[in-house]
């Protein structure tokens, strides 16, 4: 298989897929980031990294951050999250409160706004330094010290941050966040604000394409059980209200956020990551999942 | 793999798993059902058929007609029909009306029950016959010609109608069903009233292990690439509200029934079915969720 | 207070308050309805009946039928009616069925659709011929005895009642309508379409100003208490999602029908009805309302 | 009319009425006061003060301050006010987030704590003293200088306040809520914490009662139709859910707080007050309810 040559066809089609979509600019340090920038990377288990176009230029993970936020919490605390947490699709768009008012202040999944702050509420009580935790992690696992928050980024987040303000308090009022508002907030955005390129998350989403032992750090992250209930999560709830759309298309677990960045990974095989600004209607990089379903059609990897 | 062993252990362990249920009732016919029998079989692409204890008694199969009457609509029809059902996960109940009027009469996906209604409604338009069409296709790839409609259950789930008759009035109301009424129930709650065995749903989901091709009546049923995305509509979609759940316990697309049978299946390898009527709160059958769950933890197979 | 005078200074502003309205058109009977018809009418309790426009000219009552369905039934059965039909405004469009379904199939009240199928239901198991108990009493309160079902829009509204069957049969899946649909739908229909002018309408009101005894039949149809109870249903509850704008504007117990009427009263003094058949975004008659705001402007009396 | 036997033998019924109900025992003030605590009062616009039990017995007025925070503000701000907040009812328990995310940010009426919350967002940019306006009026209007905020209460409400402060924030990313949010919910909760008596709410009520105008201080609060509007509201909305069974039972313009007291009025007549702390379903006094209800049987007084 030419990853390389497949690689190059997709950068090539991108323009085309993105041209539907909007960048997100609900804080301005997003907002300026160009809309024609395009990268895509493949990180092998045996070590190779085949890359196209901006795959070495750093963007925003946004809610891409949720994904490692829970795989940096479950080997700790393990299944009890579950008691705080639900792992079901939502069904709803992103930042919905209904179905957290029907549910008495339980998150459907953890890949929901509402869902990862109540994950960033268990890293409060988890760990001493849960940013630095999570940044030494992500530098692990991507080969890249250089891995950091977006501090103007993470201003902005804070800045704008009233309806998750109102998700904590909501889930306060039904003890199912403890930690304050504030800290909960903070960790939070900070996490949101973290900038990585595409090949640096390609090489990270490993762990979970290896069944939980990084080829890149070497060290066991998970059991393999563990990692497999990741993907599976990833697949049923990675990507807001588009999680069928998505299986459909693209037959992987993946994750995306509002910075335009989505991950994936093919199980016993490769860590994927590709990035475009402009968001479709459901919030998702409009070229990154055009980018991920010719990946698997091209390739004929799907994990069905 | 000793399957013939790991099926043993797991028809151990089944009366524990059932004992929290409860049997469907809201037919005669079907709380009739002795709650503690249990059966499952794994049929392989090359021919074997594993099975233990009731694998061989005929059970209404419910809504796992629904993953039939996709598969034998959609290569006909083709990518239209999801101009008339979406393919995303309900997050609901499976007979809820309120996504339905939300969305403007169009079903989240054809695992619910709006959704299989419209797919029927589909299916009266595309064949003259579509009951024989149905019947015709489970029994060539069930391999035993006798597979029936039980034609008291088909009665008795026309009479306790009211819920399907109201949803598709409803979506008559939008435009989104076209036939008369009395059609469309009658042609869905004979399929519901299908009976068949473990080991006959096994083999008949070897055409969706084996990417279209049947092993069983060698035909090329569908596309490889349609195959695989129906699993996926399955992964997602498959089990009502708790999709999330058997992803992550299953890690499998499956499809459920409240006659107690679960239907799913390994790409590339086997097609499965467990059988136990107790249900758990979700309206999945609880034993045989428990079965499945134990069938990969004790093969290390998932699409994980 | 010269009410004549006051209706016709009413009658001149009505064109422009119908302006932006749309006349109902999902049935043909009622989209041939020209658009520019106005009347109004007001009767005295001492018999003496101002008019003003076309408030001699019939037009289909539509909705407005829910309050007579209502005055007919509750004196006979009771307070028993109440386990069957709540008081509470709906807070929704008028045809939802979300609340139905959070509420277990009894509806919020009985002037949305689904509380008048089981108030409809209800006279079915009180009269043996409901539809001519309801055409007596409003003939004999109208005062005209030619007072009649328009047939045309009987069967188009019966041909278009999928909606309302889909409420019928969700409710009997519930338990809380208990008749075969067909009768259901067959008298709610026919009840929707009689046909009646302002001035038998505004007649017919004096029943409920005149706390039960009626000054045009001369009997006492219900209890003063009971008249009290339905007038203040009817002002939080007659208007669909709008009861708080008309309590706001007219602060007079209304009930209103997409034929474009709008009936109304004040206790103690007087019986309304204004027609034009432009709806607002409501689904109220745009000028109607208009009229009845501007009536108790001029007049200064409200219930306030 | 005889009104001092009449509220003796409501006082005598009091105790079984308020048997069924729950204090509310959110912050600890509330869960302490006694629950068997019965007052009621009437005040007549000629100035007598009719009264039983406890009605000189100051209690947290709670939601009572939502209906003067309105009164305050409407007659400076004017219709403005309404493009901020609506004047539906809500059809759902009093701080649902569900109805203000589908209206987007626009809470329904000022009844419901997320309308109160705009009204006192709208008082922190009308008056330098928002709540010394506040005090100042219903001191004037009870004739009482020494009408003042409970401390204790007012903080307990703060250290509570998960559930508002998430509406405000909610609200503010709609931008309909435009100052601090720690302003917003120190006004409310101190207005909340209000403490007053049945006999002095009785007189507050008066300007409601006389369209207007103070008997107590003699002031044209507002205009005669601003005033019959408020009543409108009341009615409408003034008791969370319960708004149509308040209006069947009672049929005045009543406002409930979860302190156990209920204020209403007779328009041309009286202003109103009962009090009791058990709590029904609906989050209303359960004994004050049957109060007035009793009260308006008795009397043969209602607005209808």
């Amino acid at each position: 298989m030419d990853l390389d040559r497949i690689l190059a066809e997709i950068a090539r089609d991108a323009p085309e897929a993105a041209a539907g979509g909007r960048v997100a600019d609900y804080i301005p340090a997003l907002g300026r980031v160009p809309a024609n920038r395009f990268g895509m990377a493949a990180a092998t288990l045996e070590g190779q990294l085949h890359r196209v176009g901006d795959a070495d230029e750093g963007f925003s993970i946004q809610s891409v951050s949720k994904l490692f936020l829970l795989a940096l919490v479950l080997p700790v605390v393990g299944k009890a999250l579950w008691q705080r947490v639900g792992r079901e699709p939502s069904g709803n768009p992103f930042n919905s409160l209904v179905q957290l008012e029907r549910e008495q202040g339980i998150p459907r999944n953890p890949f929901i706004n509402a869902g990862a702050l109540v994950v960033v509420d268990v890293l409060l009580d988890t760990f001493a330094d849960p940013l630095g935790e999570l940044l030494g992690w992500l530098r692990e696992e991507s080969g890249d010290a250089a891995v950091e928050v977006d501090a103007e980024v993470a201003q902005s987040e804070l800045d704008h941050a009233d309806r998750n303000a109102a998700l904590v308090h909501f889930m306060r009022s039904f003890g199912s966040v403890r930690n304050p508002v504030d800290r909960v907030l903070e960790l939070y955005c900070r996490a949101c604000a973290i900038r990585m390129s595409c090949a640096q998350l390609a090489r990270a989403m490993l762990v979970l394409a290896n069944h939980g032992v990084s080829p890149v750090s070497g060290r066991e992250r998970m059991s393999r059980s563990r990692a497999k209930r990741i993907n599976a999560v990833m697949l049923t709830c990675g990507t807001y209200d588009a999680a069928g759309e998505f299986a459909f298309r693209v037959g992987l677990p993946c994750k995306s956020g509002v910075g335009g960045g989505i991950v994936a990974l093919i199980p016993g095989r490769l860590g994927l990551c590709a990035w475009s600004p402009p968001l479709d209607a459901t919030g998702n990089s409009a070229a990154a999942l055009a980018a991920l379903d010719s990946f698997t059609t091209r390739t004929g990897w799907s994990v069905f």
